[in-house]
């Protein structure tokens, strides 16, 4: 087991693990805290033009670590997969003028198709909007849910269906985000992450904790310590597989 | 894609399925609505004398499939692990009485271990009752469970675990119980069905239906056709994998 981390200049949080705060009041009240990098979520970008938020980001000295979230790559109905694309191409845009280097995607599912052609539609997806996003300089990365979204939110449950999506498409701009909540029960985690490791695709860590019993499929996620995950063990296994960047918190909850 | 069944012979339904019914009513209801099979959740084994139990079945041409349900092996206490060994020496009586030839094992978990350690726990439990079960003449099948009841619940999340736990006793006593609610997510399904069939360890099928959206973790499952589950799919590994028993339908729902 890892030692207990003292030194949090790799902490990140999610604005969204805050949700009465708009963006200003999460940068400004993470960095009284000594909290230097976050991810946003894209709602809070609407209260303010994309040069205020710069200013904001840069006057705190925070990182923007991502993104969240594109994806939404699947539906019966073309209309709505173009719409998801068109959306998917703002969200590179947004990331680029805001230094986010990372768009982190649910990919998505629709309960009136099989998973294998919802999965059909975010490789595609993703293969249209993956040429945008090297050019703006913006990475993707798939977040593989837990297998209660399968129906609704994404039909890449796992962390091998997740490398697999990866690997079959193949670009360099193209990786993973490893979320502890979605994951923890997964048997094969550790081989999983050190394939993603292996083929540098390991783009982000996201911790939070599985609250027992859980109350809510949706907002009922733990601070870490309060569930079951072994979160010093998956940290062990996600440094093994060569990750070095922020351990993003990311925990909401009513 | 199979046709559509019209022959109910093979139509189990589970008692918890009509909660607020006790075994007696459950039997009448059934057999007068034509189902002449049932899996008897332990519950209702309350209120009547065995002798009672075998009676209603009888007169009323009823086919007990199985007995639902022991498990709960896993635990950080070892009275409690204890506790369950004994309680799952009383089902295998209870089944044996009651003219059950299976009984569905919950496996269990527990929160404050790893899953590794629950899953060894399981295998012990199972292995040290086994004996019981063969002399008594009844079988025993795990059934996996979805992974968001992976802490609490049961460590054996997938048919992949579930073979190999079957694998590793290796019992003709052992096999498994499949329910689609757990299990319809799974890129491994069809694959891990026909392992699961080649060894004559398919033991029981359980369908109901997936609602999108959930509206909760433990009683909302739909009736099927209601969900997003593709049953006909499904049905077609089940069948392609050597099963001809019963179709139990287990839906509990608030």
């Amino acid at each position: 087991m890892p030692e207990t981390i003292v030194d949090f200049s790799k902490l990140c949080v999610h604005t969204q693990t805050n949700k009465p705060w708009n963006l200003e009041e999460c940068i400004r009240n993470y960095a009284s805290a000594g909290i230097h990098a976050l991810s946003i979520w894209r709602h809070l970008l609407e209260d303010l033009s994309f040069a205020e938020i710069r200013k904001l980001v840069a006057d705190h000295h925070m990182d923007v670590v991502s993104l969240v979230r594109g994806g939404f790559f699947a539906s019966t109905k073309k209309k709505t997969r173009d719409a998801a694309l068109a959306d998917n191409l703002l969200a590179i845009e947004q990331a680029a003028e805001i230094g986010a280097p990372l768009l982190v995607l649910v990919c998505g599912s629709d309960p009136a198709q099989s998973l294998e052609l919802s999965r059909d539609q975010i490789r595609e997806g993703i293969s249209k909007i993956l040429p945008v996003a090297r050019e703006a300089g913006i990475k993707l990365a798939i977040e593989p849910l837990h297998p209660m979204y399968a129906a609704d939110r994404s039909a890449i449950c796992t962390m091998a269906q997740a490398n697999q999506m990866a690997e079959q498409i193949n670009d360099s701009s193209l990786g993973v985000a490893v979320d502890v909540f979605h994951l923890w029960w997964d048997p094969d985690l550790e081989r999983e992450l050190i394939r993603c490791g292996k083929n540098e695709r390991l783009f982000a860590y996201h911790i939070c904790d599985w609250n027992v019993p859980l109350k809510d499929l949706l907002n009922d996620r733990g601070l870490m310590g309060d569930g079951c995950i072994d979160l010093k063990q998956i940290r062990t296994w996600v440094e093994a597989a060569g990750f070095s960047g922020y351990r993003e918190v990311e925990v909401f909850s009513d």
